[in-house]
């Protein structure tokens, strides 16, 4: 009998956010594999560092620091196939997954690979969306709201096309984006609504209304919340 | 000095999906808060049960069944009391909150009336959406795709468009509309890549392609997932 194949998801970054039963798959995996950017420690890794047990077998997957268009095939195969020897051997592979295993992020690309040929289970975990909803001190949406949520790389005429159809929205990996992206806002009358987290949990946490972020550019993981909503819903930033 | 208002989000249902830092919250809390439901039990104390002390001082906050428009403003202003009340006193108060608390849900109206008034904490938790998505083993979303969240009592006009301007999209609150969605969904040539699941990670889950759910509506906590995306990405649905 193969082994399972487990995405788990380990939150945003503190380690406390993991969830109860990612925190006991990795303490009791035999086997882990995580997504490693060449030349730096793996992100992944660091959140769940502490509950990874000696001794355990570890599987990074090396990827390089920008795939900006399809992920990189053959990085993938090759991860794809240490890990399904693993499972034929009847030993169960924990993968660990920054935020959700399944919003955004490069687990699915194992899964494609991995899914008809082994048992799966994902393990849900609290997508950085949640976390800088929480950080900035105001809610994503509610009642009959609708929630978009878009990447920032796309194109101002399709990014301002889905923030008018919304009733709040967030836009991710905001990186080199952000200027174009708040003049954008700008147009709309949506700056002064607009929230920033980069880092979220993290000790190098930054929140703050995006008019008063500093900086030209952001780093990969941030984001732009924005609810229309309801004017009574002002940014509070936490203090955590 | 006052208390600290904190509001924990306790994942879709099964216990062992509360974050650690929601566990340990709540197993050192004097006071807890929570949704109820007139004349059923709890669906939140329920996820937390296990992990509430004897002792603990509880604050249930008693809902109509159906709060369809907007929420009872008498009932919130009055637990926001009962609540402030003891925050004056200095001690803590935990809220437990279905899901995460400030995507949808009702968390925000006891913020709302409290947060400029004591220090408040929010720990963000794993989204049904996250749940639903692991259940039905398919991705939410990827690279540049656009992820919509949907509100089921939209009408067809709204609902449609919304779609149409998706990658993928989840639509929430399922309910009643269920015959009308899946007309629509069908009229859009969507219905066959719609997955549907029910009551996410409880024991009485249900996880299936929406074309075979056999009833003619759907409870509350239901949803409808579509990944238009890439057509690789078939339903895979788990049995957890």
């Amino acid at each position: 009998m193969t082994g399972t194949l487990y995405g788990v998801g380990l939150g945003p970054g503190d380690p406390e956010l993991l969830t109860i039963k990612a925190h006991r798959l990795i303490c009791s995996a035999k086997t882990i594999a995580y997504p490693a950017a060449v030349g730096v420690p793996s992100f992944a890794r660091q959140i769940a560092s502490q509950y990874i047990q000696e001794g355990t077998t570890e599987i990074p997957i090396e990827m390089p620091m920008k795939v900006e268009r399809f992920p990189a095939k053959e990085i993938y195969d090759q991860a794809a196939e240490t890990i399904s020897r693993k499972l034929q051997t009847g030993e169960d592979v924990v993968v660990l997954c920054e935020g959700d295993p399944f919003l955004y992020g490069s687990f699915m690309y194992l899964y494609e690979r991995l899914r008809f040929d082994f048992n799966c289970e994902i393990v849900p975990g609290v997508s950085s969306i949640n976390a800088c909803a929480a950080a900035l001190g105001r809610p994503l949406a509610a009642r009959n709201d609708v929630l978009t949520i878009i990447p920032g790389p796309l194109e101002d005429e399709q990014l301002q096309h889905r923030i008018e159809q919304s009733d709040a929205f967030v836009i991710m990996k905001v990186g080199r984006h952000l200027p174009r992206v708040k003049t954008l806002l700008e147009k709309l009358g949506l700056l002064g609504a607009a929230g920033y987290v980069e880092r979220a949990t993290l000790p190098e946490m930054v929140v703050t209304p995006l008019v008063d972020y500093p900086n030209e550019t952001a780093p990969y993981f941030s984001m732009i919340i924005v609810y229309k909503g309801d004017e009574a819903w002002t940014l509070h930033p936490q203090s955590l």
